[in-house]
């Protein structure tokens, strides 16, 4: 390893290339961009991370993180308690509020059923979301959950355990996303479209 | 805005994104991998970024960034003061040091000539260079500058004030790079890389 600029500077540049989406050339752009204004740049986003990191908690109903627990979604009164997403990520959870479709709460699994990263039902935070079931008042739960092998899979374990719950099961719906050309898509994500076809 | 986790977590995704390299979508990804483990990745880099704003100092005599000042490479005895080599910018200084290859000082002017960013020579950082050479020792200044307009205008206007001084002045080779497939190369390129032919 060169010497750039002492240790001081050497350790940011790494830690700031372990980011993902940041590769040592990168990292090295963004440490330069914050070494040249360290007061307004520098000091700024540490203060920011610490503070998050003071702050950060996880929801223990709904498992997403917040800087409050309950998370803002779910102490927000105007949302629907009796209609649960499932979602796999925060960033899932963030994906669809930006969207801001969903008016309901959310259940925020931490992965999928995985042989390969080794996840059992045991690893995904299902159990909030039967306690919520168990304490009434949920009508409908939505699994939103990524059209892959795992999350296939794990969505069809939760309906299987959820089927006896009497609650409604439903899933998102699979096909051409919205301003996608047909042309640029997968096979299987054109099969999902025709058999989810619907009367024009 | 959509609310993503409460305003600290907001607050970090912003100064984020701000970063070259990374727009909203990879600023969410980078927060999330730092919030999911607060106190292992998240705290670290807050305390790095901290050390790095309170150590940080431009060397003032060859205007690099580092911890100390004199920097590193002026205060290292091995190096050879009589080599200075003129660079751009900080970033560019460092892939030279990544190289190896240069075992003299540099002088860094923290950008080039240029109208439209409204730099002018009294904005460049070419005094501490004149003072080396004035107080002696200097054998030959290196232009390693950027092959553009801005770039070739502040080595023509750097080497003419040199002139008078006596030192040598050169400037980096340029042609195809090492690697380089030719037929990506574009006209200017392939010319220089003509014009600098030499016997084989």
């Amino acid at each position: 390893m060169v010497a750039l600029g002492g240790s001081d500077i050497e350790r940011l540049i790494a830690m700031l290339s372990r980011l993902p989406g940041l590769g040592p050339r990168s990292a090295r752009r963004a440490a330069l961009y914050l070494l040249r204004e360290p007061q307004t740049r520098l000091a700024p986003l540490s203060r920011a991370m610490d503070s998050a990191a003071r702050s950060v908690r996880t929801c223990s109903t709904c498992g997403t993180l917040d800087t409050t627990d309950p998370c803002t979604i779910c102490a927000d009164p105007e949302r629907d308690r009796g209609l649960v997403c499932v979602v796999e990520t925060v960033g899932d959870l963030w994906a669809l509020e930006r969207a801001g479709i969903h008016r309901g709460v959310y259940q925020v699994l931490g992965g999928t059923l995985s042989a390969l990263a080794g996840m059992g039902p045991d690893d995904l935070n299902t159990a909030p979301l039967f306690a919520r079931i168990k304490a009434g008042g949920v009508r409908e739960v939505i699994l939103a959950l990524a059209a892959t092998v795992e999350g296939a899979t794990t969505a069809h374990w939760l309906q299987e355990r959820l089927a006896p719950t009497g609650v409604a099961v439903s899933r998102v719906g699979h096909g051409v996303p919205m301003g996608g050309a047909l042309d640029v898509l997968d096979d299987g994500t054109l099969a999902a479209a025709l058999t989810a076809r619907r009367p024009a």
